[in-house]
């Protein structure tokens, strides 16, 4: 039988659909919301407003929560919010003073679901240079030993909000998780815009890290996607403190600028905070390459990345992958992976945090009765 | 822009996709392998199969994961291929062999799980009237302190295997679970099939908990879903020791048997186990009939209910909700909902566990550090 439907003729809501669909369900959007956004959204204009409502509709489920006493839905809720009003401003480059404000929003209720997640997180903050980053630190349960942390670091359009669900499969294999917003990211990026050395952000974040009591200071690890796994590559490459390096979408250099989908070249665009778009677009091709430094990688690595990826050649992993003089290393072409393999999420992860678990040393947090 | 898509012509298929849609998401199949399911089932003569096929890949995962010592990624995937292959044994009941099968291996499956789950699910064995039903009791983390708990009933074709993310949500808010297959269930619908009296075997499981060092006796509620929900019903009514009771897709007779989706039909014969199908019939009939039971409901009582329902007409649920004398009760209609309100999972099931807890006086098991 062949029927007819109504797809809105929208490129550009294509265009991002494409990219979201995976991603938004592998970092925890509700199918039965994917459903509502995918019918109710009819053009890339109403991208924002629908989320928006959503994650209206979220926030109120949270109050209600909050007010009588169910802190667990309400953390659950205000989560929920706060990925909902994430997914809102992703790729809406074009509208900045919007996506600024709905940053601000998921910022606020992250803060409001943050002391209610299982396990909570906790807020630091981790200055270097002068920019104070703030962070999230979640330790398993049950405490009274020291854990293994692994960093982890968001790409293009993604800050220490999006990776609760990631965060939950470390903290079931025994990993503790910090997520920060380093420069050009989330609450960092109106202070500082990309900078061409994260790996000295990354440092100043294992340096906190190595003053914690529940954290062992040799079991330190970095998770990197996307962009995030260009600044945790070239963090490997500096601080021999990361014992283990996982990377997903393995981005090498952004050269090929002019070839990626349009809205995530804005996202470069953006991420310089140059208002001039050919400076813009030099800047980050100059800051962000890898050059020889994978050379430099030493630390048990692991590399991921989707053979029908659109924004990072999937050649670039492979080159990461054959420079990294690493002894122990595995790199992972996933044949029908798109962009960070994001449609084969629920293959992929759980072995990503298997790898990391086992490279930092850390065992599942047991039941006292099992 | 109008689109053409292929959709198969299959109207059975279309009417157990119906009934399942939300159904496998909400209880735990990843949106990619729903897409993919979609996608390859072609009719319903296939529907089996290509769910087998999902669950020996999980199988095949998880055995890795196991040699490789990844227990918590080898208890997820053991219990992804339990859920698979139970969707795939879903209605299936016009070819009786083939879905033994099925329930059989997901019933290993499970238990291969069991021990990696997190908190882990103990096996215990509960007798009644000669009939030793399998049970798994799960309790939430950290222990040394007593819990309350809720004994889960699924439906027409649910077994203990089915509702693990409800159990979570339950755990998470410091409530234990038990999940068991009764008469008519399961590893139990060999040795017996449909009985008039399932609350004698709710009442035999409430015997074996109370007599748990981790369990307050005094704080055992009920929780019920479709066919579950009719039990959890007559539960409620005939024994006090259950301190709440809490119903979804409430079903309280089955007089509208000839009105039902066929297939679920099919399945009221068949927890008969009679062979003459007017005779099974008969006896779902008169078996399944709360008549003035609900009059004797007096505990806290908790009733949800999906107002397009084409299963149970909602007017069961308000008929019973009025007819309890309950002094706490609650009737939530959810105008969108269908059976089950499973179209809604992601906004119903976290208030019902909140309201469970709550009428149970569980606290969510806080992190050591939090």
């Amino acid at each position: 039988m062949r029927t007819t439907v109504d797809v809105p003729d929208d490129p550009m809501l294509a265009s991002v659909w494409a990219a979201a669909e995976y991603r938004v369900i592998g970092d925890g959007v509700f199918y039965p919301d994917l459903v509502r956004m995918r019918d109710s959204i009819r053009s890339w204009d109403g991208w924002l407003t629908a989320w928006s409502s959503l994650a209206d509709e979220y926030e109120e489920l949270a109050r209600e929560a909050e007010t009588a006493g169910n802190v667990v839905t309400a953390g659950e809720h205000y989560w929920q919010a706060s990925l909902s009003v994430h997914f809102g401003q992703f790729l809406w480059f074009h509208r900045p003073a919007e996506k600024a404000d709905a940053q601000r929003r998921k910022v606020e209720l992250y803060r409001k679901a943050a002391p209610h997640l299982q396990p909570p997180a906790e807020r630091l903050e981790i200055e270097c240079d002068g920019l104070r980053m703030p962070a999230f630190l979640r330790t398993p349960p049950p405490g009274g030993t020291v854990s293994p942390c692994v960093v982890l670091i968001g790409g293009l359009d993604s800050t220490k909000e999006e990776s609760r669900h990631f965060e939950d499969s470390c903290l079931a294999r025994g990993v503790a998780t910090l997520v920060f917003d380093g420069p050009g990211q989330g609450e960092s990026y109106a202070q500082r815009a990309l900078v061409p050395d994260f790996e000295r952000y990354v440092s100043a974040v294992v340096d906190v890290l190595q003053t914690r009591p529940e954290i062992d200071p040799e079991r330190i690890g970095v998770l990197g996607r996307s962009l995030g796994g260009y600044y945790a590559a070239r963090s490997a490459a500096h601080e021999p403190r990361l014992k283990a390096c996982a990377i997903f979408g393995a981005l090498a250099n952004i050269e090929h600028l002019d070839e990626i989908p349009p809205q995530t070249q804005l996202g470069f665009e953006f991420v310089t905070a140059l208002e001039d778009r050919e400076q813009a677009r030099a800047r980050a091709k100059a800051y962000i390459n890898l050059g020889d430094l994978p050379s430099e990688i030493r630390q048990p690595l692991f590399v991921l990345h989707g053979a029908l990826d659109i924004i990072v050649p999937v050649a670039q992993a492979q080159e990461l992958y054959e420079m990294a003089p690493s002894e122990d290393k595995r790199l992972w072409i996933i044949p029908d992976g798109i962009h960070c393999a994001h449609n084969r999420f629920h293959r992929v992860r759980r072995p990503m945090a298997d790898w990391l678990a086992s490279r930092l040393g850390a065992s599942p947090p047991s039941s006292p009765r099992a």
